[in-house]
């Protein structure tokens, strides 16, 4: 009793920002241990090591072209733009967080990459023979993908939270992801080429049960920065067009070599054109006048391509993708515009991006279409070669039917969701420590908090130089009166 | 005679920008019916449908890196980036109309690669023993092509007109595109790699030929608004070199496997290097004190790759290339300094974005160069076999010699400016009409009609507060005087 | 004695920045020159000419695939990308820079890489049997990457140059680069995949050369303007990423086909990432309350990329490329905080963008990682083929031991200080002369000398319609009456 009484105590002290000690430790410790378990584990794979040139020898390869590495690597360029700039810039549409957005995305990605390479190796790449992980390209733009969980997650709580906080996000995101994916993939043997399960509906609950744990109840005395400015949205245009033009190469970066690759980056590119349309038809019919809104434009016109990630591999037909592309739009703005405030008000769940209507909702459609598409696969359409090919029939697996196959991709996406669910409300429980040096209700969406931040442009506007100046000393008594308190 | 008074009051009524009803209407009826021509028509090719394994193994092709993916999804994905990215941003120049610069730009763009996969299907890919249109990458690359034509058009009639007339422009502009397309490259045979004729000509020719009969005659009521402010022009510079960088995989996405595609790729480098040089001497040279003019540079800097796009897969020779950038570069941008005013002044059309210059006539002189070269090819240079491959003098076509080849490249430019043209004139005369939501010539160039715009920072500029608030006050005020009469 | 002193009077005169004769003249006559130089010298090679087909028959190559287009055409897409948009952007960071920053960046590159086709040709791939340099896709990636020296050389001296000078930097920088590279790679047969000594350490020490010959004593008068806004900070992240990001390729561009581009993306793509965290981590460190430094992200992030390039296609290892990332993020950000200061203020050294912290040290200890990572080779790891394929042991070159080898790259390392340090000075002292249209040191950092310069949104912001008003007719006093003396 006593002990809970000191646990709220402390969670009720006064805010404070300063990281200085424990944002450099955790930054130096985690990649110190990085190049320590990258010193006993990781490798290079037979295409990128120098005895490729014995291997193609053994396995008769005729041509440097074969190597994995001319398949795979321009996905990979897309997918690691889509990572950097494509989430990156998507969030900058607020007037003063654009550093935070652009920044933090920049360093938990860059950390999250590691870790996954780490994660994900131990589980899948694994060489029994010496005990190491052995990385290509593939592994790359695997660790990308895992990233990708975590920087949909940032997305519900972005200017809420410390980059510190964020950094234990992406750890035990990271981790999550790959137990949960090793359960998809390899044990329930579920196909997911896009990650509509396995990243975006991952992503979007693990975000979303982490928001609600942090609920912030006043969380409206930071409305003045809770909004866009005009050139702030063109910035975020940037990050929605990477990840709109991209993402048939997201869909398609680890899909099978040929025909797999070509009708995933198809399906996907029909999917998201479609998704445009009804994005702009929704958004217009809803406002005043017919005027569009600029929120939809950024977000909605993308869930298309979450959703026939599970499905772009498959034979969804190009009239498929247009009709799933045609629903999510729909559904995607209509949750903006509904759900987005409705969640807020009744079920405590602040999402600062409306990852929920971007990532959740369409992530859950995609494997639902997926599912549906595994389990009406059938020999005339695919060929009997090619349906093996495309749902890997083979060793254990090869007597397993399409309706069957169904079946099992349902079941990946409750494991996506009971592991989202479940690990964003542990890791929110830890975020929740007051040790993590998050800023206070009245103080979010402001990058001057962990951001050395440029003062107006004094010079050009005289007129202001005295205003300016008194903001900022104003700015900075609001700053430091939180601290005169004795500070951790 | 009533008919036509009645017609000409009817377009004399105060403009009514509520697009509330016919906006989504159209987008929602346009979608389906793409949805249902998709699920009538399109089919994937050989090289994305599952039988591709089957269909390897009976054309004896040894590994999969030689499905036409491989060979052309890096350069599809760099075009991508230029219909979204690069024509986007180029247009968002404008101090308050970048909203509506990228994001109708992506509307249009992301509705008529749909439209353009069925038109392009009917004439080009209809597989005739099961009526199908059957896609492959290359089928997307044409369709991004298609779609450039109508978004130069935009560029002409960019802030004049509603995201309906948008709609209603890229509809007709791919129709006819994709008949003009067939008659050149298939009927009289010309070789038009990058487009030079088939698309630059065309889109820029349609667009002049609409805002010639949009012309609106108090637009200077609007010009507060027409020019940029700081930051917008760096924004515009992100289209601008994203056009730039890329134009190589543009002018080089559809040509021949192998030399083809690298020779049109450099011919296309260099020609875009050379271009650079001209236009900042001829910028400096004709401003006081030899300052260089931000428009110049945006847009005279592309015209070596519009010019070298028909000759772009010839043996133009590096020298050649040079030649041709450098002649554009000047051409380009005494357009915009003498040619442009005078086109507004005394033709009554007036050109937003100066496409006149840097599509139209680039456009031209690339069909120009591109009979020339062709007229002049030799066996000496090209050997038989390479003469034969680059002109694709087989079946009908194989008696046809490089003069009489020259004859019908100039002929094709011509097919392209009759239906630029004519096209342009119709398609003007329908985006007339008084329904589809324009604005006023004293409200042009302004997002506010067709978006939700983000109040100014009010909160970091609090000395702004007061003012902001009357101007936005003044602002609104101004929007719902407007429409105090009946509405449409 | 008085030639001296005339040639001191000369310099002391007040600056003239018009350049209305001399700009012009050097773009066009340069540009002429280039077109001669290009029709004598310059043909396609082999793989993009259209004798592709014999040559592909005589060597019994068996797919278009093989053309070495496909190898590394789309590694040079984002070298492009790199050049134009990375270094572009990086240097948008300045409040009021922006259009300099990309638009001379975009001039000097273009012009650069037509000049380093020449150079390289005639150093690298002049065909003896016809006096021609024969160039393909692999030339213009060289090509991009010599004008990388020159564009970080333009870095140190940002904001205090006008266009002419910078075309004369390029001329020379370009030319001494390909000698440089010339006797690096070629005699002493250092390999240097990524350019580190060759291009890093050369073009940072060759603009820290110039920037010291050219010392502005008064430079603090300019500086109101010596710093960012906070959209100029957000700018400068789109050329922060797309050079982190890409620097996979560019380190792998023409590494060997298969194994050896894939190791070298691994490499540079795991650096980097280490160097994310060690600059985010001492640069919270090192400011009050622990906020992060946008100067220190923009730049240190890329430090990583810059110091595995000379070993990013040996056995470095996952963590050995994790250690050195790690490192330099350290050094880089430590640089910025207490080297440039110190090297300003006693060296008199003015580096306004901290190349020596981005390139030259980074480069220094790319090359020493080089140098040891040769040394320790052995059979054991690369396996006998592997190390004569990785370093090039053929021909007069096969007797090297992987230690003696150690010793050449350490020599190269030499070479490219030796050629920097020297040719900067030579070339700075050139740029001193007063004839190049340079600014005044109180004029530094502001496009308004070279650019139109869009007036401010009046409209907009009424309120400071007539501040503004008062500004730029203050600005447009101030550049006036530094000319009411004779001109030159």
């Amino acid at each position: 009793m006593g002990c809970l009484d000191s646990m709220r105590e402390c969670c009720d002290r006064p805010k404070n920002t300063n990281i200085r000690i424990s944002f450099p430790a955790v930054c130096f410790v985690w990649q110190t241990a990085m190049i320590i378990l990258f010193g006993v584990f990781v490798r290079y794979d037979k295409e990128s090591d120098t005895h490729w040139v014995e291997y193609k020898r053994e396995k008769n390869i005729t041509s440097d072209i074969e190597n994995d590495f001319y398949f795979r690597y321009p996905s990979f360029q897309d997918v690691h733009v889509m990572i950097f700039v494509g989430f990156g810039f998507l969030m900058t549409f607020l007037q003063r967080y654009s550093f935070s957005a652009v920044g933090f995305n920049f360093l938990i990605a860059a950390f999250g990459i590691q870790w996954a390479l780490l994660m994900q190796g131990w589980f899948h790449s694994l060489d029994y023979t010496d005990g190491k992980i052995k990385i290509g390209v593939e592994s790359l733009i695997n660790a990308d993908f895992c990233v990708a969980g975590c920087l949909i997650a940032y997305g519900a709580i972005l200017g809420k939270v410390s980059p510190v906080q964020l950094m234990v996000l992406t750890l035990f995101g990271v981790t999550l992801f790959a137990i949960e994916e090793f359960i998809i993939l390899n044990i329930i043997h579920a196909r997911d080429a896009g990650g509509s399960m396995v990243i975006h509906t991952f992503g979007g609950y693990y975000g979303l049960s982490i928001s609600w744990v942090l609920y912030r109840p006043n969380l409206e005395q930071s409305k003045r920065l809770h909004g866009s400015v005009y050139h702030s949205d063109v910035f975020a245009m940037i990050g929605t067009l990477f990840l709109w033009m991209f993402w048939p190469s997201f869909n398609s970066a680890i899909t099978g070599h040929g025909d797999g690759q070509h009708r995933a980056a198809i399906n996907t590119y029909l999917s998201l054109a479609s998704t445009v349309l009804t994005t702009f038809a929704i958004s217009s019919l809803f406002q005043k006048r017919g005027k569009v809104d600029m929120v939809h434009i950024q977000n909605s016109t993308l869930a298309g391509g979450v959703a026939v990630g599970t499905a772009a591999e498959f034979m969804l037909m190009p009239y498929g993708s247009l009709i799933v592309g045609f629903c999510c739009g729909i559904i995607s703005t209509l949750g903006y515009i509904f759900l987005t405030p409705f969640m807020e008000r009744k079920l405590k769940i602040q999402d600062t991006c409306g990852i929920h209507n971007l990532h959740a909702m369409p992530g859950v459609i995609g494997g639902i279409v997926g599912a549906i598409t595994a389990a009406a696969a059938s020999t005339e359409v695919y060929g009997t070669e090619g349906l093996i090919h495309t749902f890997d029939f083979t060793g254990t697996f090869q007597r397993r039917s399409p309706t069957v196959q169904g079946g099992y991709q349902a079941a990946g996406l409750c494991v996506a969701i009971v592991f989202a669910i479940g690990g964003g409300i542990i890791v929110g429980c830890i975020l929740k420590l007051p040790i993590w040096g998050d800023v206070a209700d009245e103080h979010c969406f402001d990058d001057e908090f962990y951001w050395e931040v440029p003062e107006e442009e004094e010079s050009l506007h005289p007129v202001l130089e005295y205003n300016n100046h008194m903001m900022i000393n104003k700015r900075t008594d609001r700053v430091e009166s939180n601290f005169s308190e004795p500070q951790t």
